[in-house]
């Protein structure tokens, strides 16, 4: 009996399966999955492969072939949403740190005119109010704001889902935190901030807004599969590096190369569109504000490096110091990267265990001796007039403000001098760089762009300044070798290539450089691969993300997929399985997916596809699927209206799902059996138990799979498929098949029929056939 | 006795096969071939798939470790030697057709001071003899190098081998064409060519130069596998189109988004050192030329549109006309389109298979009404002093040059003269169109990108003046609108979308436009999209490349894999095979790859791998491996030298390789056997029966197959891969691993003893091992 009706199960998951629609969410293949019986009890697996349900055949079948052009407008209307979103809350970010930091420079320097000393101190005091906001913020509030998020948002592409990243309450503390910590004046930026703000933005938009916030509009809850989400994740991050630097092309390049592990080329030209939206939505803010409306707020909040007036011209004998300057920006990041990694892990493992107190407190004290640091340096040397002889040089003085030009002409009031701050800062590059080292980590939101630009373009123009005196002859720009240092150390840091060179080009909005900065760029990271790892992979490292790299590692070329295994006991489950059994392997092991195993007709086992823990989970509490016989669902006529929507197999967005324990049973419902059948996945992608693990890596990094069988060899094949076995043409009728291949024609004609009796018999589809059959 | 070796067969493919290199050749997926079966027969399979034969791993035993560093140092030089390959052919065309060109007029202006008729005469005649040079050189020389060459490298590096593409004649064929065509002043450019002569470039320098011409040097000869060929060629296409528009990234991003199906991370930055060598070298011709050194050729050969007088800002109101502007670019590049395809097939069908003669006089047919044309135009009007009134409203008189300056001015010898060329040819934009829609097709290389920027910045001009007319209060500059006409054309024809974006901020060298550019460019690749496929796409579908898109058809929803497959019959080869028998089967059918079965120890068939037929032909060209038992060949002892080189299972880049046909054995070789255990690929991926074809399209697509195996649902589950499973370090050693996992320790253990033994008994072996042994 049991085995007389693998057939008909077979077409039910087929069917459900099959019945995807065209649209791009409709490429199911999930993204892998962290076990969570992994090490950081903070990281999570992520479901990517929910949506592949029968429930989500329903809504298919609902809104017919117009959802496809629905799907597509509403996809592009979420792009512009997200563009628009992130450039608000860029712009929001700016304004509001120009204005505490302009209000702060007025007020401390008009302070300053009576008593140094009190100026002094309100300028401290100032700075750590501003911080300790943010540090308070984030520690009490939204802890998983802290840092960038960037690597955590790398991660949750890569498939590793790191609880609460894309809440909220993280996105409020993200803004907030930001205009704090930016505002106090610590050594970090809010570029990498920005980013994850624009993941978050598109992730809560992507779920209807907040759930717990009651924020949640049904009408936006479109994107159900995670895939959906993590495109607009990646739309997210691309839109926070446009706000950032505002480089939409930047941001595009930056989402291709840095953030995604997967890749469609429909997905770029959507990513695009977002970046262009940002980069209206600041421009015409910046427009709007250029009247005056908002404040201290001007073109000073964004990065913008003006060198329109930087060399117009670069000579063989100059492509020497720029090569020092990448070799420099190569060792000087790699040391970053370790001093960094050092202070982290010694943060997580001894002064953060202490609680939250010691992490404001911390903040709080590194606020302090920044302020004193940057309020106590240029006061060691007094305002001096421009020097003659550097006027002809070329170097302007005093200096046209830089990004964060607050401080330089700070003391001075006359136009024509200067209080030498570079020089100071070239004393005290180490001092800076410590402070950035240092701040790296605390309990606040802080990007790494600004520190980085700022150490890389001191001794940049450190460098700068000694080719100058060198080659006299030549017409060079200081500003041009800042600039090529900022790369530099970027490059040494991040190991971004591409879409660092697209940055800082844009962020010059000159592009006479591009082959020094590629040039630059390719030493400095050369350099800095040959020390460590990128700062954000080193960082993902730590935090314990477990990112999948783009190639499998030497070591598994001589594994094979049997040997990846290693010990871990495979539980299958039969097709028709007792409520009892299911509850007892769900507590016993902590697998998220599990092999189903049914009897064919001759009585041979066969595997006939994967059933997900979670949704094991959704029909144990919605009980409606339990039945008394032991016999498959389909057989008993088709009396059973359809019991699950479709939303109740997707994993919310940012909470852990169910788990086996919320889950009561009486003692009844033990006894009745569940027939898996229609709840499965019926052709997870196999592998030969003897095949290499790098294949095996590449098929499951490629495709972003969950979970792979590793079977025995095959005994026989099938077929083959090729190339031409692929080129089919959409649109096709039966009439072009037939002329094609008779036998082909012959056989799909026998699946309709069949499918077609399939669907007539499965209690699955009655709810929704039954208008079209009677 | 022959099921008892299997084990062993097993083990020797899994060695061969796992001791591939820890280098991005290594890789082994090879791209998805073409059967040759197919309609065209100038279409054939890319061997991608040869490399990973046991002699490879006889190459690696040689060179060990060091291998590694020394491949990625070969890789970046010859980076760097396609970047300065195609950087110096393109300064040479552009040096060329600027030569020709700046005679032609000069000569041509001499004569008409005489007579005008004269003039005329001498005009069309020396347009005549540069297209027919060119036409001639194509037809007879290097049929390959006719139209723009994308469709066929988009091919390429989809996985289809169009014969002849990559040859050296056709490179020769590619420069001296298009300085022909384009020097003839026919209504096309250069910059499609350039991308096939950086392929081509990029292919020839990977196999070490040409064969046919004893340009072969060994030394070069380092790219064996056609991954690696595949990754030179998208480097050159990179290279060609950062050439053609001086624009690096733009170069980097064309070959991400239009040309290549199979991206990894890892090239990207490659790619762009390519590009940028490629900027330097043309940026250093340039400078070097501007002393005069290369006759006419100053900076006019680039495509360099300076709008740097452009417009500052843009205001709300002239979205709608921007609108409208990619509209119609939509609507004329998808008419433009169709009206090339009908072009296209109508030659292909009629008129060119009348032979080389016909071809010839169509071109030059074409030359004579292109010259009669764009000679006779100007004429219809006369110069005018340039009107007081226009002066005011921006319109610069005489207009500046554009890219092709040749015609503007051409009669006029007055400075604040003008021969209105721009009213003629807006009046006269139909005929141009037409021109290059006749044009399109010929024998002689041809690119688009110029025509359309041509067609597309006159209509956007003229939305332009219409603009100004009617805004009158705004600061409007027409040259901001042909810039987004020119852009919504190319993107309505080709496409394109975030790489057209770039290359035309590029070539205006100003990133201000940038939204504005995408807002056209969104609007007319919609529109067009909405009528037709893209340009590349419909001539490569017209050429009878047979493409395999991103994204998996509509219909594979509802099929199964074994439907794909359809009445193809398997032929299946025992491990140990009759020579007749082989050569039966390689005669009776055109199958490129066969799966190999064999007995394990318990009588059960198994499958084993997968053969090629290539392999086979070498097998059967060299017989050296013909043994008279039919046992398998590691039980006889290890006395057998290794008797193939690597380089013998290598397919010729540009050939047609070994057919069966070309095979003579005598019939005492026809009763002799081949074990192919050596020799087959032990693990081709695999997918059960009733998978979803369109998941067995995202495994072909993504990895890049070209045999996926259909085999039967399998009985069990022996493990299941997981995340966590793959996140293997490398570099522990086995204590850790022991730490791990005690039994995945011992399993290795087992597995090394065994692959010890297994390798002292194989013959294969002994000839590299025989040494460390003894």
């Amino acid at each position: 009996m049991l085995s007389n009706h693998l057939q008909n199960g077979f077409e039910t998951a087929k069917l459900v399966w099959s019945q995807i629609p065209n649209s791009e969410e409709a490429e199911h293949e999930g993204v892998g999955l962290l076990s969570t019986s992994g090490g950081s009890s903070s990281v999570e697996s992520l479901d990517y492969e929910v949506i592949e349900n029968y429930a989500y055949r329903e809504e298919q079948a609902q809104r017919g072939k117009l959802y496809v052009g629905y799907s597509v407008v509403v996809k592009w209307f979420f792009a512009l949403l997200i563009g628009i979103g992130t450039g608000l809350a860029a712009v929001f970010i700016n304004i509001s740190v120009e204005n505490f930091a302009g209000w702060k420079f007025s007020l401390t320097f008009s302070i300053i005119q009576k008593s140094y000393f009190a100026g002094f101190l309100v300028y401290i005091l100032i700075n750590l109010i501003l911080v300790f906001s943010s540090v308070y913020i984030i520690t009490k509030f939204a802890p998983a704001a802290a840092g960038s998020g960037i690597p955590e948002i790398k991660g949750y592409l890569n498939g590793v889902d790191i609880h609460g990243i894309l809440l909220f309450r993280t996105l409020i503390g993200k803004i907030f935190g930001s205009i704090g910590s930016v505002g106090g004046g610590l050594a970090l930026g809010k570029e990498g901030p920005l980013v994850h703000t624009g993941a978050c933005i598109a992730s809560l938009l992507g779920q209807g807004g907040s759930t717990k916030y009651h924020l949640r509009y049904r009408w936006l809850q479109v994107f159900r599969s995670d895939r959906d989400r993590r495109d607009l994740v990646t739309c997210g991050c691309a839109a926070g590096v446009a706000a950032a630097f505002r480089a939409p092309v930047g941001g595009v390049l930056f989402a291709l190369e840095e953030v995604t592990s997967w890749w469609r080329s429909q997905l770029m030209w959507r990513v695009f569109f977002t970046s262009a939206i940002v980069a209206v939505v600041v421009r015409s803010a910046m427009g709007w504000c250029k009247s005056g409306k908002c404040g201290h707020f001007g073109s000073g909040g964004f990065i913008i490096w003006d060198i329109s007036d930087g060399q117009e011209d670069y000579s063989f004998e100059e492509l020497l110091p720029m090569a020092v300057i990448g070799v420099i920006g190569g060792l000087l990041g790699a040391l970053f990267n370790q001093l960094t990694l050092y202070m982290t892990s010694w943060r997580r493992n001894y002064l953060h265990k202490k609680g939250n107190r010691v992490k404001i407190i911390e903040a709080c004290v590194i606020s302090v001796i920044t302020s004193v640091i940057s309020f106590g340096l240029p006061l060691l040397r007094k305002c001096s007039p421009c020097p003659e002889s550097d006027l002809d040089s070329g170097i302007e003085c005093p200096r046209p403000p830089g990004m964060y030009g607050n401080y330089v002409n700070f003391y001075c009031s006359k136009d024509k001098e200067y209080n030498d701050l570079a020089t100071i800062f070239f004393n005290t590059q180490v001092m800076f760089y410590t402070l950035a080292v240092v701040t790296f980590g605390i309990a606040v939101p802080a990007g790494q762009f600004v520190p980085g630009i700022m150490i890389g373009s001191t001794y940049g123009r450190l460098v700068g300044m000694f080719v100058v005196n060198f080659y006299k002859k030549l017409n060079i720009e200081e500003g041009t070798y800042a600039l090529l240092g900022a790369a530099s150390f970027l490059g040494g840091s991040m190991r971004m290539t591409v879409s660092l060179c697209v940055i800082m080009v844009e962020i010059t909005n000159n592009l006479k450089f591009l082959p020094l900065i590629m040039l630059v760029l390719l030493i400095s990271k050369a350099v800095g691969d040959a020390f460590s790892e990128g700062l954000y992979e080193e960082q993902a490292h730590l935090r314990g993300v477990p990112l999948l790299e783009s190639r499998p590692k030497y070591k598994m070329r001589q594994m094979t997929a049997k040997e990846a295994c290693g010990a871990q006991k495979v539980v299958s489950l039969p097709r028709i399985i007792k409520v009892a059994d299911v509850v007892s392997i769900l507590r016993t092991n902590k697998h998220n997916g599990f092999p189903v195993i049914d009897h064919s007709r001759n009585g041979e086992r066969l595997v006939i596809g994967l059933v997900l823990r979670s949704h094991l989970l959704v029909l144990l509490q919605s009980k409606v699927d339990f039945q008394h016989s032991p016999l498959p669902c389909d057989t008993r006529g088709g009396s059973k209206p359809i019991s699950h929507s479709f939303s109740e197999f997707v994993k919310p967005a940012s909470s852990k799902g169910l788990s086996i324990d919320d889950i009561h049973l009486s003692s009844d419902d033990m006894e009745m059996y569940i027939d898996l059948g229609p709840f499965l996945n019926p052709s997870p992608y196999v592998v030969p138990e003897d095949m290499s693990l790098s294949k095996v890596y590449n098929l499951f990094r490629q495709l972003g799979l969950r979970h792979i069988f590793v079977v025995p060899r095959a005994s026989r094949v099938i077929g083959l498929i090729t190339r031409k076995d692929l080129l089919i043409e959409d649109g096709e009728d039966s009439t072009t098949v037939e002329l094609q291949s008779t036998s082909v024609r012959a056989q799909r004609r026998d699946k309709s029929l069949l499918t077609r009796n399939t669907e007539a018999e499965l209690p699955l589809l009655n709810g929704l056939l039954v208008e079209d059959h009677n």
